[in-house]
């Protein structure tokens, strides 16, 4: 413990109150899976669905929040690692705010993720987008496949870095069959079902 | 750059939206002060009446959030640099979602403010609770000046670190002659100036 002099200071607001105010649960959508499996793309479309139906939304992107607070970090084991819990400190803080926060990350490692988890608790709902490697290297749609498979890019998830997928999700969705309507109508079925306040 | 491969995606719903849909404007209200200044206290009972007015606030506290996002870091002048990087960039994230967010921490040194104004730019109000150190360390509500003074906490700002005044700060406040609603009057005056969508 680095903070020996430090005391945890509690809302006034409860989470709880927040989520009355808002009309529907709060929670963590974790999305995780390969590149180019259709993170990115759902998350954004159903934030848009989601604030257009009046809910408090936000998407915690990778491409995004590397720019920003994980700036600093890289792609190894260990930065990677760092990421991820940094991401789930926020995404609790949001969903701890009243707000339904998506996160959009590749996330391959298990434990990376069962850690949010435990961090996290119930507010955690993990998504696995488990659309094939052979369909997201077909779509490759920033040419990052090609790259990994000649060598330009090191430890590219599914290619020279492990993709380990998760055993038990909340949610599972291989997009490789779907259009983006039919993926976001499986994911509005599963937040009515979680996070209606009826 | 680490990140070389990382290209920015934009959200779908622009922060304007959000701000439209919530009835005020969203962004940073950083307070910075002494340790017993009244920043955490202000901080949270700000965010009770804005929450009762039906605002979307929320407070990332010095105390919270270093339980978290910020338990590996320290007291030292770097780790106090990362760790108000740190909030900045999370600050910025809950601005953009739409929210006023409200943090309290010391943030003792004027250049890693100063950063955190030049990432979030506008969004960023600086609010200096400016109870002088006297007062503060009367009131030692934790005892911590205490211990400071007999040595038992090394680098303790105003006792054996230093803190850096803003020099021009969005708002001022001095708490050594002020009832709490006293105090509250003022940053509500600031807030529906600066915040209210008329």
């Amino acid at each position: 413990m680095r903070s020996s002099n430090i005391r945890y200071t509690e809302h006034f607001v409860a989470t709880a109150d927040r989520c009355q105010a808002n009309g529907h649960r709060s929670g963590i959508l974790w999305f995780t899976g390969l590149s180019a499996s259709g993170k990115t793309t759902l998350a954004f479309e159903l934030e848009r669905i989601l604030f257009q139906k009046g809910w408090r939304t936000f998407v915690l992107d990778g491409d995004n929040v590397r720019h920003g607070l994980c700036a600093d970090l890289g792609f190894s084991a260990a930065d990677r690692a760092e990421n991820i819990r940094r991401i789930g400190e926020v995404a609790k803080l949001f969903a701890e705010s009243g707000c339904l926060v998506i996160t959009a990350f590749i996330s391959p490692y298990r434990a990376d993720r069962d850690r949010v988890r435990t961090i996290a608790g119930d507010l955690f709902h993990e998504v696995h987008i488990a659309t094939p490697l052979e369909v997201c290297e077909r779509r490759d749609p920033k040419g990052l496949y090609g790259k990994a498979r000649r060598g330009e890019i090191e430890g590219f998830t599914g290619i020279s870095a492990p993709y380990e997928s998760p055993d038990a999700p909340e949610l599972q969705l291989d997009t490789s069959g779907l259009t983006v309507a039919e993926g976001l109508g499986r994911l509005l079925e599963y937040v009515d079902l979680k996070f209606n306040i009826g």
